[in-house]
């Protein structure tokens, strides 16, 4: 039977499969170093909506039925939806679903959801409580900076430590059918709120840093296991800034992560050429980046054991503005060719 | 073993014992027919803070420690914490644990989100992933008004439909120690976003009605039940009018729901002489009406079995705006003394 280790995790008896993903993304992250790992690349950001926030529903309802359609399963064998986002009230997810006739989780986790999401579809897949499960996570660019930042028509100044929010969204169905050349989910270490006072909106990676190291900390600590079972750790979207900081708490527990750890935020642009400063962020840059690259890279063997940590700043318009501080949370999912 | 019965629900071998509850309301709630079974009534609605958003935190937070202190299980013996509430991000329940140190599921529901949270706890007891879960919900009657409709300080008419949402926390503790005289989950009936086409922002019980209709039907269908088998069938916060669409909804399909359904919305505030117009809403609605008065009325015997289905409103202030339509979604939970 699957078990808890330690205080956070699991390991999964009959590890779950991922049988199928799909991913897609907006027109800047189609010209970034992933671009040919996408299913989809859209021509604009808008998909023929009249707002953005309609525009991310589009992108979320496209993305599902484009995953249902590559697994083969009838969408009557699919048991549950699991999705979230980051506008508020989860609009992007349910206003995409509602015509889906699916059981619907909804969830939040700030840009971690997509790790939340695959931790509670393994859980209720090896629980025997299900078979087939969606799972999903989007954001989009201009839907976020209107919502937690500026109007985008006054072309506010980015600082340096600033990330770029992805356009796009990944899915992913999880079952219990175990087909050829399926990544499995062999455990998850489930994340804590963590705040260590970070205050500024355009530092993300500072703010949820902590939140990682905690979670890949608790992960090795809870399986008895060290960085080096891992062909890759990578965390949702630290960016550039909070990549380093991961590093340097890991160098301080005298942990070694410099040669196999990476962030989703690093790899879907170009830092160089695209003026993404510190990189990319969102629900979508960890679902993306999962569902379109890491997903294939897995099943070309060319990764066969990841830990997979997206990661997820806590923060609203609302508490920023009253001076609060950011909680960070990152789950961690162990994927593997078994 | 556990197992899915028919398209939606789940009946659970072991039913997962609900250990203790614990319930936080403000002023007006404590003005209403359910005092006496609340465990707090705040005397004002910022509870010393200096935002209704800061105070909405501060009652989950007290309100969570609240039930921790009575369960009597150690914090670390708590696995995970399971919230959610109205406020963009769900920053009403991450702000509230950050300093808990417990894994956390944050989810997103709208006022279905106590549905939800018991839900998924109860799936992971069964499961064997979990020992202990931590599940609440959270609204405020000043910080709801002021995020989807209009400043407090406008005094702006409220319309007949118009329900009044409650500002409170309710906590319950899931378990697989079995104690003495607690009351079980037995089944639970996992909602479908349904959205009928209502846009009315201030007639949310009609928005809401499709969705609890579906939920209880397909129960009813899933598990070969009819309405007899319960004492009381209650939904979360469809108020007067959504509570009338119910029962006709039913009795179009020859099913009498008449003589045991009633809804939280209905029972929490005095009609005639509180100004609520159709009656409560909000995610504290049902939290606090079950972790005070049901989760009693169950424990006293004078209930034994009830269906409890918290309803949500998956609208956001934006979606409103951009002129969208109100999906719906309702969790079904069976609970029974055994």
């Amino acid at each position: 039977m699957s078990k808890h280790c330690g205080r956070q995790s699991i390991r999964f008896e009959n590890p779950i499969a991922i049988i199928t993903s799909a991913s897609t993304v907006g027109p800047k992250e189609g010209e970034g170093p992933l671009a040919e790992y996408f299913d989809t690349i859209l021509p604009d950001s808008l998909c023929g909506e009249d707002s953005w926030e309609k525009a991310e529903s589009k992108i979320v309802k496209d993305t599902f039925e484009a995953a249902i359609a590559k697994s083969k399963i009838p969408i009557e064998n699919i048991d549950y939806v699991i999705s979230g986002d980051l506008l508020n009230q989860n609009s992007g997810s349910t206003f995409a679903i509602r015509n889906f006739s699916i059981p619907f989780w909804g969830i939040f986790g700030a840009c971690s959801t997509f790790g939340e999401g695959i931790s509670l579809g393994a859980i209720m897949i090896d629980g025997g409580f299900a078979n087939n499960i969606l799972v999903g996570a989007s954001s989009h660019f201009c839907a976020s900076e209107k919502q937690f930042r500026f109007p985008l028509e006054l072309g506010t100044q980015r600082t340096p430590t600033s990330t770029w929010t992805v356009t796009g969204q990944g899915s992913i169905i999880l079952s219990n059918d175990i087909r050829e050349n399926c990544p499995r989910i062999t455990a998850i270490t489930t994340g804590k709120v963590i705040d260590m006072g970070i205050t500024d909106v355009n530092n993300m990676g500072a703010a949820m840093a902590p939140a990682a190291f905690d979670t890949i900390y608790n992960h090795f600590t809870d399986l008895a296991i060290g960085p080096e079972y891992y062909d890759l750790i990578i965390t949702g979207d630290l960016g550039y800034v909070g990549h380093d900081l991961v590093l340097q708490m890991f160098g301080e527990k005298n942990i070694d992560l410099e040669k196999n750890y990476s962030d989703c935020g690093m790899l879907i642009f170009d830092k160089n050429s695209q003026g993404t400063n510190s990189g990319g962020s969102g629900c979508a840059c960890s679902a993306v980046t999962f569902a379109g690259y890491l997903y294939k890279k897995l099943q070309q063997h060319q990764l066969n054991k990841i830990l997979f940590v997206p990661t997820g700043a806590l923060m609203s318009q609302i508490s920023a503005q009253q001076g609060e501080t950011i909680p960070g949370i990152a789950y961690a999912v162990a994927i593997e060719n078994l």
